[in-house]
């Protein structure tokens, strides 16, 4: 029997696909984790945009809120951790992108850090070629900035800025043309680890390899790939990274990002933010800045600690977690959802943006929409129907899947609403 | 009979200055505000560091955990006015600041803030003298930044940045000489409306107007400000102003701090970081940037929601607060504080840095411990006995007056604690 479908009755029960999907949820080593988060029986497949509420966050900010500002006050700056907080957090963060402790910070919006380490990578670049006292080699000046042509816009903006502000330039080169494009004139090349648009995966060892040997740094966004396949920063040498927390990582609208900085290079950091926080002495109140040592050198100002918290907390899912297992839950969930797309949407309506690789797959499926389904529309519909996703104009619908609480009955019902959908409305 | 004591005889009950307390209490206007706080039995006078929680900042951030993040999700961007947050909650600091509406943006660190106003300010400046295309006067080239030499150390090491990555310099001038010390080559003066160390309080109107006059701009901190006194941005012509909200205004840690661009130079706000949130059509993820008109201009990444909406909520205690009655009682609270340290502390122990004159007196009194006293030792001693200011060192003790919950009874047991602690570690 073909698994190509039409609606026509799916739309009243289970589809073919459901015996699959309640034995693939029965194997599920990961299944346990989908009770530590609030959900509901609306099928979240926006996780890759926020994440879900783990269910112990409520309480952690409660008593942030009511002991830990309401009583202890300025106590807490000490008492209650309040100032390493940006550390502690980081260090949490590190193992899920490769990344022994003391090298990540959490702080700033992912803009902010985009900033900080592309403004940082053209300085160290600079001094490697001569432009600073002493340290040169004698090659031409590195004043090309790289960025990935496909990357999350506001990654290309900041670039321009840094570019702008370090007197480099900036050219956009498609990540996979960027190891034949780096060369002797690259300072940095900024790369997005997954594209946000089509959920294709970059070749983030082999990438960093290509840049290292044409003499150039490289800055990893990882903002669509941590927490949902291993990010190796340490096994690969990767120079500098930034990712936001609340997709993945789940740590609620807008919270906190972070910064990578190899340990190697932490003493060659010289942010273009040097707030007090990244001072060695802040309390010295000094007027001249000297730069803390380790990850506290990427802080700027007072650490926002109701964000940093609730982060923090949001991180405990992951105690006891395998990241293989999570990639390979990821990639049986988006080779789930192409299958179930087969044999319930009817032709000619959609269109995977996602390669089918393995190895150039992230965590999401983009489908473009075609043959007169309207994007938006359809989104509207899915949504209306209990199946979140989100959109992109003009015409792609993404479907993000969080491998510790998206199941396999979520990814069988979501095609089969999808199916209806175009169906209805193409 | 003299006001000047020893502490024999106090410790065991209240002061001879304690009835005084107590009528100024009964006249207090704004008694009725501190139900709005959560207290207890602590003399806080640490509100210039860290605010107390307003009593109705828990039930709301439970409401957004628990119901837009953890229902609503991803909806809540649009539903929950997630997205348009940033700018409603700089339209609620407005007023305190003296700017009308659509000029104040909130997000991000105060550090980060300074970064963006410098830079811009310093650009505006360039075009001004000839720098850019077209739109320049015909006199020397403004590369200058001048810094308040007593500032916050942040300001300072991120004006110095600002100015390294626009060809500036930075110049260290005091508040008191910067109308005679701006002059053709200054582009910019950074300065504090209050001062942290002291709470001297500097001449926003005057110094506005000699910068004006000079041809250059200025750009306010009003950290140690904004909630304690009027600060009257419009009125007074300022261009750029950046403050914090967890002090005065209550915030909560971290809290996101503020930008306001005057609204006739928002068109020439060009931002040192560009991110997706100042774009004029942010979902349009398309690669050129083009920036926003009005206070989204000045945002960056994606804000920070539970600490922006804790804010929020937190902001709600100003509805029907005159700052004529806020900057009454706050001068009344740090009169009452200075004669009744005269009153209790024994002679020769402490000096207030705070100016007598009102007129350049913010909301905290600072005092430098003399005669003996470890002033590190004091603050620990008074803290254990319940009254709780700050230190900075090396010899500076801050107590903060905060209007709306600092109660004069309050005022009198402190001073009292102190001059019981510096007579016996002295």
């Amino acid at each position: 029997m073909s698994e190509r479908g039409g609606h026509g009755g799916i739309a009243e029960g289970r589809g073919p696909l459901a015996a699959e999907a309640a034995a693939l949820d029965a194997e599920d080593v990961l299944a346990a984790k989908r009770k530590d988060f609030v959900l509901d029986d609306t099928v979240y497949l926006d996780g890759n945009s926020l994440g879900a509420l783990p269910r112990s966050v409520p309480g952690r900010l409660a008593d942030v809120v009511e002991r830990e500002w309401g009583r202890l006050r300025i106590r807490s700056w000490q008492e209650s951790g309040w100032w390493t907080a940006p550390e502690r957090v980081g260090d949490l963060i590190a193992p899920l992108i490769g990344a022994a402790g003391g090298q990540v910070v959490a702080g700033d919006s992912t803009s902010v850090n985009v900033f900080k380490a592309v403004v940082a990578a053209v300085r160290m670049a600079q001094r490697d070629s001569g432009g600073g006292a002493g340290e040169g080699d004698s090659g031409p000046a590195r004043t090309e900035v790289l960025v990935d042509a496909t990357t999350f816009p506001t990654d290309g903006y900041l670039a321009e800025s840094a570019a702008r502000m370090t007197g480099a330039t900036v050219r956009a080169v498609a990540p996979a043309d960027m190891a034949a494009e780096v060369g002797p004139t690259t300072a940095v090349a900024l790369v997005n680890h997954v594209d946000y648009r089509t959920g294709e995966l970059n070749d983030l060892p082999g990438i960093t390899a290509a840049v290292h040997r044409a003499g150039a740094r490289v800055v990893w966004d990882l903002c669509h790939s941590a927490g949902a396949l291993p990010v190796d920063l340490d096994a690969s040498g990767a120079d500098l990274a930034v990712g936001c927390t609340y997709k993945y990582l789940n740590g609620g609208p807008g919270s906190p990002a972070y910064l990578y900085v190899r340990r190697a290079l932490q003493p060659r950091f010289d942010s273009p933010l040097p707030g007090w926080n990244s001072h060695a002495d802040p309390f010295a109140m000094s007027a001249g800045y000297r730069p803390a040592e380790g990850a506290a050198r990427g802080r700027v100002g007072t650490p926002d600690i109701l964000s940093l918290l609730a982060l923090e907390e949001a991180l405990g899912v992951w105690e006891g977690v395998e990241l293989t297992a999570v990639r390979a839950k990821s990639l049986a969930l988006t080779d789930f959802f192409l299958r179930c797309v087969r044999a319930y949407v009817p032709e000619g309506r959609t269109r995977s943006l996602t390669p089918e690789a393995h190895g150039r797959r992230g965590s999401q499926v983009s489908l473009l929409c075609e043959g007169g389904v309207d994007a938006g529309r359809a989104m509207e519909a899915l949504i209306a129907r209990g199946i979140v996703g989100d959109f992109r104009r003009p015409g792609v619908l993404r479907f993000g899947f969080t491998p510790l609480y998206t199941s396999f009955a979520d990814v069988e019902r979501a095609a089969r609403v999808l199916g209806e959908v175009t169906g209805v409305t193409g």
